[in-house]
């Protein structure tokens, strides 16, 4: 009666982002500051919230702090699925004195949260270096994901000591860092190049650069699989205008607002639900073909996280579209105008 | 790439106990209390909540309640997996000014709550004269759903004509109704007969109580799938048993405490992780085999819902116990004293 993982993930995966290591890693859990916070805040529990690729370790760390802060502190681990820094566990953070948040950079500075970035220690020469046949013009953006921002400065002395004028932007406030890049937002490559690097683990978060600006090349420099490659949108695109194209027939729509911190748009979610006497709106965190297969509508417009709909969206058993292509099937606005859905800005 | 649900559920199954029923039925989903609380308290959003086997019903529901209500009030309908009166969304709970859970009786009164228990219409009469050949003796103990409580005493009577004593009684203060049970409460059949009459949709909630009291027959007259039969827990307490002994060579445990409000045993999980260094707690609100995949841990011990641990145990990667299990597995108390888990009054 033991199941197995069921679902085929495409290469964009939120699991393949590459906290999942196939080698070995020793990160850096920087667990002297947790202690430090506890001492300071007289904290009787301490949460720690792990994305999936690191939740493995999540007894070692807890392991660790025990025996650093004793038996009068009390370690919770939070068994939700983590996808980012917009998707904290609220409930054990509002129930702990000190909550950490491994693996990603703050997207909003709170006293209660100890973000802890864990930063990659993997070596990003070599793959550039197999990447430059790939950059062949003066100018080039760069970008890189929370993980590898340690090395962010050495990318561009590389790059920069090999000829290229490299252009770098920070995003907007939902960014920590220069150069940085999430799932759901790409401001930092608006930059002046037609050509991007992207020097980081898996195809995730350059997929979705790639969708969010169409006229750039992006290239792929993966130190942690060790491979280099052009973002190819093709196969997720041919899946948008399909899922597009079904959805037009739709008489009822589910309209999902997420109610994961990060991940809210309520307005737009009540818009689409005024505008629309068909429409209903549903609220869930984990936004699953699970959830969704025991309502009847015709389709769906997930308001929160866009990947789940454009990476995700062939697993739903309807028509998954973001707000923006639900404005082009029931013919607001046209299929010309179809574009990558992006998140901006906190809570 | 379409994926269908991928589980082999049991007989036992939270999604067959006659809430998703093979005929056509027309509930009462007494819109009128609805529409009265609405006005009398002044809201601007209502929140509706439906268990799986009812959530296709939402759209038409919330269609009704538009009408009555107008376009000042919101209508909203929660997404999360509902699988129980202590299973509320409280995130929508709490930001709506009338929240109508259906499906189940109050688990405990509250100003907020609407509880529209849903009462089926099925016809019990033709069901129990077919059970009378498996209950030979005078007396007989007499449980339902909260589904057929409103023949409650249809059943009762019916028996009592029939010459049985009927032996009925009140559960604790988890339970709303004389004779009802609840899929983690059999404390109604702490009777005073060996054999118990169950009238209701499913083998879920006998199977529960034929564990809770295994010195007693269960028959089971399901008038929803129009069958007969004796609860046979064999391949249940099979189960059980091989999962504990698996358990017996675990060096990690992860001890799972459910966040959802009525199935919260804090003290439970916290005195596991006291006593033994080598559990960890884990705050999760479903508690599935995907979320626990990602840890690393030899076993896990469930302090939430009890029917998750025996009727889902083999979807598992890893040995999934109970409390009173654990216990077991750990050598602090002896195989014999193995027995179901239950949930006794609310939060």
């Amino acid at each position: 009666m033991s199941q197995e993982s069921n679902a085929d993930y495409s290469e964009g995966d939120l699991r393949n982002t590459g906290l999942a290591l196939k080698h070995d890693r020793e990160w850096d859990y920087e667990l002297d500051r947790i202690v430090d916070a506890v001492e300071e805040r007289d904290a009787e529990t301490v949460g720690l919230q792990f994305p999936e690729g690191l939740k493995r370790r999540g007894s070692a760390v807890a392991d660790d702090l025990r025996e650093l802060l004793g038996d009068d502190v009390t370690v919770v681990i939070s068994g939700q699925p983590c996808y980012g820094a917009c998707d904290l566990d609220t409930y054990l953070m509002r129930r702990t004195d000190v909550f950490v948040h491994f693996g990603h950079s703050p997207m909003k500075e709170s006293d209660k949260i100890i973000y802890v970035p864990l930063f990659s220690n993997v070596e990003v020469a070599p793959i550039m270096e197999e990447a430059l046949a790939e950059l062949p013009g003066e100018d080039v953006g760069l970008v890189t994901t929370a993980q590898h921002m340690n090395k962010f400065d050495e990318m561009r002395s590389w790059l920069e000591e090999r000829g290229y004028t490299v252009h770098t932007r920070r995003g907007d406030e939902r960014l920590t860092h220069e150069g940085q890049v999430l799932g759901c937002n790409y401001a930092s490559a608006d930059i002046d190049a037609d050509q991007v690097l992207y020097v980081g683990g898996g195809k995730f978060h350059p997929l979705g650069l790639a969708m969010e600006h169409p006229d750039k090349k992006v290239v792929i420099a993966d130190p942690v699989n060790n491979a280099v490659s052009v973002a190819d949108t093709e196969q997720f695109m041919k899946q948008r205008y399909a899922a597009v194209h079904k959805a037009m027939d739709a008489e009822t729509w589910g309209v999902v607002f997420c109610t994961k911190i990060g991940q809210g748009r309520w307005e737009v979610a009540e818009e689409i639900v005024e505008d629309n006497d068909d429409a209903y709106l549903l609220t869930m965190d984990e936004v699953t073909p699970d959830r969704l297969r025991n309502f009847g509508f015709d389709a769906f417009v997930n308001t929160g996280c866009p990947r789940i709909t454009t990476d995700d969206g062939p697993q739903f058993h309807k028509p998954m579209l973001t707000p923006g292509e639900y404005e082009i099937a029931v013919g607001n606005r046209s299929l010309e105008e179809l574009e990558f859905d992006t998140f901006h800005g906190t809570w």
